[in-house]
């Protein structure tokens, strides 16, 4: 069936948490290793793992190996803790390995576990998503919510990817998601490697395709999503959600639970601003004309008048649903 | 006041054009001779001169120069004509320049006439359109529509300089503007030059400032406009202005007559798909999966319901007043 592409892996003999670095996709299959926690917060910050579920799982391992490597875990949670802002599934993930210390148990042994249940929580978010695609359809999608951005399978990419394997024909565009491209890079990797048809666009050209009828439903991750179901994602997807509107195109996120924060309030949630070299140069090569800066949010908000379904691991949440 | 930036001159001694080379700028500001109409093919198909006014101008010297070199005028200005589909005023220059032939007139003193009235338009045009913009605004705009893309000032870069000039303190964000880069590359670079307070931005990232009251008008230029004023222009414009509508921006063109397509109905425009090349590399880097190609529309079309107005060097048109 799929050919098992997985960003994380745990090396019990030696100790230490091996990632792709996605970094170098798709020109190059390098791992990074990290030995300390240190070392993973290094690599959630540079985005060697990235994709709201893969940056929990690896926090997890990160708080393993402070407690391996004897450091103080009050400390090495804090720092893990503070390497993204966004992604909800990274405090959730450390506060569910920080419980298991505090219960007496082993953090290492609960990383397995997040680990583990993140590949069937995928894999149960593309089963029932699936059920959403019809053959034939041609779907549009954002960043990379794919295996790499997960365990296994991915959120976005998981759905069509278990469409594409109970034989539905689908064809997938991907907008290369500026600044960092990982649309381009990572989700036309995927799925080329996986044979499913897909095709790259500049994100400005989404909405002439919709005006075209070339696009049949949209699907995006999620990096958290309110009790009120705003969510948060990659920037752009504010944008395609309004040109999604406009033009009558079904909107989806696929995300887990563990990307739900019920106790933050809209107002509560700070957009990270990052570098803006991201947007000023592009794989090393100035872009933007010396002496001129840039604006670079990473993430925005799709309020939920907006949003078609919410597919998780457990159903679809309709959030207009009798509005 | 400007400093005077310019893409195009007429060498008279030895007879050739000039074109500032815009696929080095910003790094390098370099200089691209035209001895032959042939060299001017060149240079419009590969983007050496780009922008709807900049290339009609540059067209008319290429009949001028098939003129002086003594080839057939016929087959010049149909190899001239094909160059790019897009651009209106491609036809009209050339056609004005044939006029004159025609009317046993030298082409060469009409391509002079059609670049000097440029310069004058694009001044009236931004004359007129300064008019709209507040102190303290900040303006989006998309790709180039600036001196660089006309003889002088811009179209919509010319409004934002002669608002600058009047001491209107505005500040610009510029979209990057993928495939090719115009707005980092050239935009910035335009009113950095000028000092003129400008940030870069990502394309997708346009709707999320607007989400935050950022931006107060969007002003872009047009490659062609109908008699019913559906508005072709740079990919992503049309994305652009169902934002500005979804968020209450004014939406604004800026063009010269030149522009208008009195003829064509929406049915018979058929928008240029470049090679995907453009996507797929950056500055000669392969950024898009190895295999998987991408589409590549240079333009989309912005139909008038979603136009606040339409800035000629005559006039503001309304599309939609009493409507």
């Amino acid at each position: 069936m799929d050919r098992d592409l997985r960003p994380i892996f745990w090396n019990d003999e030696e100790k230490k948490l091996i990632l792709v670095d996605q970094r170098k996709l798709p020109n190059k299959l390098e791992y990074f290793e990290c030995k300390t926690y240190t070392d993973v917060c290094y690599a959630i910050k540079d985005m060697v793992v990235r994709g709201a579920p893969a940056i929990g799982v690896s926090a997890a391992y990160g708080l393993a190996l402070a407690e391996l490597n004897g450091n103080n875990i009050e400390n090495a949670y804090m720092e893990l803790k503070e390497t993204r802002p966004t992604a909800v599934n990274l405090f959730w993930a450390l506060d569910k390995a920080m419980n298991a210390k505090i219960n007496g148990k082993s953090i290492l042994d609960e990383a397995k576990l997040i680990h583990d249940e993140d590949v069937e929580l995928c894999k149960k978010i593309g089963k029932i998503g699936e059920t959403l695609i019809k053959d034939g359809d041609t779907i549009l999608t954002h960043c990379n919510a794919g295996a790499l951005a997960t365990s296994a399978y991915g959120t976005a990419l998981s759905i069509i990817r278990f469409a594409h394997y109970s034989g539905k024909k689908i064809n997938v565009i991907s907008d290369e998601t500026r600044p960092r491209l990982q649309g381009a890079k990572l989700t036309c990797f995927e799925l080329n490697y996986e044979k499913i048809p897909v095709k790259a666009i500049c994100d400005n050209t989404a909405g002439y395709l919709m005006s075209k009828g070339m696009i049949d439903k949209i699907i995006v991750g999620a990096d958290r999503i309110l009790s009120d179901y705003h969510v948060f994602n990659k920037i752009g997807t504010y944008s395609l959600a309004i040109l999604a509107k406009y033009h009558n195109v079904p909107f989806y996120v696929a995300a887990p639970y563990s990307t739900f924060d019920f106790k933050s309030k809209l107002v509560d949630i700070v957009v990270e601003e990052r570098d803006d070299v991201e947007v000023t140069y592009i794989d090393g090569v100035r872009v933007v004309s010396e002496g001129v800066s840039a604006y670079n949010f990473a993430f925005d908000c799709t309020p939920p008048e907006l949003i078609t379904g919410i597919i998780t691991e457990k159903e679809i949440i309709y959030p207009n649903l009798g509005k």
